[in-house]
């Protein structure tokens, strides 16, 4: 289904007068709101075609109703999410699970809906129905190189589904690590999987990046063979220009200092995208900024600071999705409070005094350097990211008028209430 | 299949000589030998059902062959187990994924083993085939009375299958709680819990207990209803006599000190029972001992002393259970292992010299302390482990029997390589 | 020194028109802006007298400036905060650090500030000059009776102090406990604990309280004999009506979910008292709201919500109190920064439209619980704190103030640059 | 005080009986029973000169008696300790805690005793009376040149008395960080420290070593600028071959597999020491083996195999220290206890059947690999830890025969009961 435009604009008419009063107070508050509003505009985050139904534990799933199933409808959800709120505008495929079977026409439907093809991701955690060799005890590091072979040869495959589709990018995440001590050779492990990557790099087109993951446990509950932001690290650098690590909120150790590994590799050079989610205890995969928003502002505030130093373009010179699972919410409503926290968390971290705040560090004010921080994320910015919105002809209240709308039901008509969206 | 007795027997020749020099290199050493191996013979670990088959995580699951495909064969594999370790005497069931068509042929069946039935397990985490109301939002916590009443009624369903299999306990285990802040009133939810919890245990014989088990997260992520040892706790005391806390090793907080909470738990009367696995990160399942296996050593410090503080029966005053899930092992010699672990642990509590111990204490003489510790836990009695076996009728080495009889082959022969028993 | 009241209407006015568009805007926004700004009006939180000096690690600490040299110099800068703030109009004392010489005079200084005594702080966990027996092992939990009647009569000694001075409650923390495996038997430490804490409480006067705070680790690294809310509710219900948990944010184990402890502790009517700070690894005592505001912001909607059920007065039927400790901040300007965050928060708190919330909850919409609580948490509410202020003779802008009237540099010249404050 | 050598023989006879026989029963049972022992008995461990005393927390420190006054006393305190189990051969010294006045007299008396000079400590997280410039915001960080300068200067100063000593290394631990978001600029405290160090190194004779030791928090409770393997990693390699990462059991976030840092930095030729001790939640600084000694074993296993791999020597190719705090032990009780937790773990590490291990490893035979570890840790390797000290001189029980000869009360008579060593 697609969302008329006079929808949008019954709900903007209802929505205007209030949301004027709000943007003109915070415009007032900042320094620099037409500044921070185009910024905004421009801001984009995929959508990873995993998201888009129900998420699961090892415990169980609970299914919604109106699921995608198959490729072209999760296109349509993103263009549902993208013409609500306009800063969905990419979605980043998973392999095998939405292999498309005509690329020319899936590029179309795609662009149809305004959509491009974010980073493609390899899926070599899993066993295939009908896949020769198994990765029970890993892919990229297994002792047995005709499996290696097979996850590489998959990678490479992602890569050319990529091409014909305009991605330009690859994420490599690999589960691949150990459940018990003795297990692995942790350095055989990790030359295998370099010399692995390395072949997969070698066949990276030249205007591809490579983002290695790195994820501290799970499902591997021991060792993970890329396990830290110094090993993906060890790795991207050993590999080459085009290589990259990617961080992914939810994938570190308790009490892991994110905004502190995403400035040093923003100083390397080597940081190459985000997934956003939120936790608390683990990969929890929790609506972005539901638990730490906090957390999520530093990171910003990280990420403006690190890349206005190096010349970069905060919407295109890094790659930002969301990686979240929704076990208890509507995926679509989820994925919009989502971007909403990513939105306000840009907004604010873009409102940070720099100047005030060098300043203060060269005088080690901590005090008046913490007000800084806080002064930027107690400001109520939404009118701003509300603004930016409607400026590109989205919705000023997205998830309001998802839920007027009744967008769900009418999926649910269309698709059925017991469909099942490929994922976890 | 049966391991044949002659099996065992030409096994235990063979290693005999080897043996008989280790137990009285051992046998000299400790003070108390005799009466460690005679409690060691008396000390039983119940088996759960579902870990028979592979396990997995939401990432996929990598199954092995020849699992049991219906509860006569998971009794068949205990049994096997049993007669190779002469210690797991006794299955742990689990609704409904080990429904008895017949409880008199079934308990028959198990007598046939000697194997005894455990707590019985019920399951409100997942929705059944067919079920009514789904536990989507919890179970005992719902705020939909019709769904509270589903899972009572179930819970008394699961009492009554274990009364009539010769059962005389019921671990609940709720996976209830919440993904987000705000998703629930926490007191209402302790409430709605308890309240639940109170009809259960009005159905509860006279003779049973009931062990109400907790965990810090997974599969929610925000918070738990029965989240730590001290709600256990409240809902226990609140609940009566009958009523006992669980402990299961991987479902605390990182750090937690989990040895203090069994010597409190002890000391209060509220300790029911014990899930035995080990684990790194979180719920992670691996097998007992592999991880941290002083931490073991000092929880069974705990049991001993505390049980015989007030006269408790080791072996049957509370109940042993093994709660692992084998996903890149064999589930029988990860259990094989897992129970070894378990009885070198408790031999070696059992040769604490806790009248030096108690000195120690009443001195502040931390060094000595640690020593008559360290002392119990550097020394090796594995033969006075495979002496228990010996004499009980086992093997004395169990897994390398396990594997020479080659049973894992017959079993694939028997109920094919693509077996896939119900479980996680 | 002491703030003259011309400079606070001076700065008041020059930020006037300011702050008067800004309140307007908020008040427009929330429904109930009178009901909240006088709720902070009414709204204090103690000081503890031992925060007003520079804090340290065992690695060293770096003295700032004209610290107070003795109790009465600690009242004046409480009553400096006082005046610009209007919320931190209690003193929390900690003997034998503050001993007062006379406890008339003492009050009565304190009355001229406005100020009033909070909760008395006893000091078992470190050895004074002339103490006839070691708190090296543990005080309350000691083997040694006449240890534990040591601190049983250092406890009584400061109720009576604190009766001198018209303070109701004692706040009892101790850092008992083990480093190393087997140097306790944890059940006999509980029960000397629980004896000993008996014998305090019976001294405890009528209209008194007793608060039983707990946590995880350090200064003892092993176990910590009141190591948790479950243990420190323990001693509380056994104790009686008049003992209380008390809560401090910093003494949890990674991932705690704090905000549900304070929710079940209300409901059983055990909460007693507060211990703001902030944290990232441990008991970091950070300013307040600095690292993690939001988990902040749900504790403060668990304490509305918990006490509004059960009929409470918020301003005076829990003990509020920050304990921090000020390593690289100038200590007053840190206090400022922390009363502000907790103001700010339990501005936010009160704005939570609860009908919304217990409806979105009673719907299990998930989405909609979340939104209700962020929607408070994103609104900037420090006006409203300002306004509060305002009304109540303090400054809009009291950080802004301290550093334009030079406090600090006056409080060096008063008295030197080397003073060191009692405290860690 | 000096241990005379017909002590230690008188012990040893009373011993001996019992020794051979349990050194026959393991000599028996291991393939590599001599060899083991050889590589024990070349095996040397430094003891750090800030471990001879009572080590305290923030809270407090509660001393025993006769420490060491000065730095002659301290090198005859570990002359007493190697004395007693040979394998304390070599003192790490701290600056400015223990200049020496003349090292020609120094160096002597340290030969002595058979002890040498390992690597050199430098203190830039304290302030020392008189220094010029403050740490309070770091050192090699600071935004402050002249800071950088002189933090600089004092390493380089450490390098000369170390030169002066015969030490060939040097350990630049910093506490360098933040406490509060905002107070530093990641990157350029990055940069900074980088440019710091590299001043040092460039002041590094050519046969010397740099270690970068890194840790994740405390005293900075924020942020720390070296503050984890990946970090410490980036400095040495910019550095150069001379430049190293040294490896403090106790500097890890929670659950962190340190075995693994370990593998991985050994492949990458970048492992140059280890700081052993053991901790529960932090830095605890708490006696090698007493909290999981398994994972010691594991790091050993690691070790082994890894400079093996690398055709390394074990006794001299890593620097070999232990980092403790003696809170609530007589420091030299503590110091003989790490040292035989390290010994038999070494020994258990070199107990590993390699080849079975990596067959194995290589048919993902989970369980055999486990198995093979579990059978070296099992292993009760004590007798061959007791023979190497018996082949060197040393004493078969080094803590019974410590206690026997009155060897604390001789100190305290000599030195006082109330003497303060320095240290934290």
């Amino acid at each position: 289904m697609e969302l008329e435009k006079y929808k949008i604009e019954a709900h903007n008419d209802d929505a205007l007068q209030t949301h004027n009063r709000r943007l003109a107070f915070v415009a007032a508050e900042v320094e620099n709101a037409e500044a921070i509003i185009q910024k905004l505009v421009d801001f984009q985050v995929a959508i990873p075609s995993w998201a888009l139904g129900t998420g699961g534990t090892r415990f169980g799933r609970f299914s919604g109703g109106g699921e995608p199933r198959n490729l072209e409808e999760k296109i349509a959800d993103i263009g549902l999410l993208h013409a609500l709120n306009k800063s969905s505008g990419a979605i980043s495929l998973h392999i095998p699970w939405d292999i498309p079977e005509n690329t020319t026409n899936i590029k179309a439907l795609a662009a149809q809906y305004g959509i491009q093809f974010d980073a493609m991701n390899s899926n070599t955690f899993q066993d295939q129905p009908g896949q020769e060799l198994s990765y029970k005890f890993g892919s990229m590091q297994h002792v047995d190189k005709a499996v290696r072979q097979q996850a590489i040869d998959h990678n490479i495959e992602v890569i050319k589904y990529g091409q014909a589709l305009g991605s330009n990018s690859l994420t490599v995440w690999l589960s691949d690590g150990s459940c018990f001590p003795g297990q692995l050779n942790f350095r055989k492990a990790f030359q295998n999987t370099l010399e692995s990557l390395q072949q997969v790099y070698a066949a990276l087109p030249a205007d591809w990046k490579m983002f290695v993951e790195y994820k501290a446990f799970e499902p591997n509950f021991y060792s993970t063979t890329v396990g830290d932001w110094g090993q993906s690290y060890l790795y991207a650098s050993k590999l080459g220009d085009q290589a990259y690590t990617l961080v992914d909120l939810g994938h570190h150790l308790p009490n892991a200092n994110i905004e502190q590994i995403v400035a040093l590799l923003l100083m390397e050079g080597k940081l190459g995208g985000f997934h956003f989610n939120d936790s608390k205890y683990g990969d929890d995969d929790l609506t972005v900024g539901s638990i730490k928003p906090y957390q999520l502002f530093l990171i910003f505030n990280e990420l403006v600071e690190g890349m206005d130093a190096k010349g970069m373009n905060h919407a295109t010179d890094l790659g930002w999705m969301i990686d979240a699972s929704h076990n208890v919410k509507d995926p679509l409503e989820d994925l919009l409070q989502s971007v909403e926290a990513i939105m306000i968390t840009y907004a604010q971290a873009l409102l940070v005094d720099r100047k005030k705040l060098a300043a203060a560090q060269a005088d080690n004010d901590v005090v008046t350097a913490q007000e800084v921080l806080q002064q930027a994320f107690r400001t109520d910015v939404r009118a701003l990211v509300a603004e930016a919105r409607l400026r590109s002809g989205g919705a000023l209240q997205p998830l309001a008028l998802y839920r007027s709308a009744d967008i769900r039901a009418q999926l649910i008509k269309q698709r059925g209430a017991k469909t099942v969206a490929t994922g976890l």
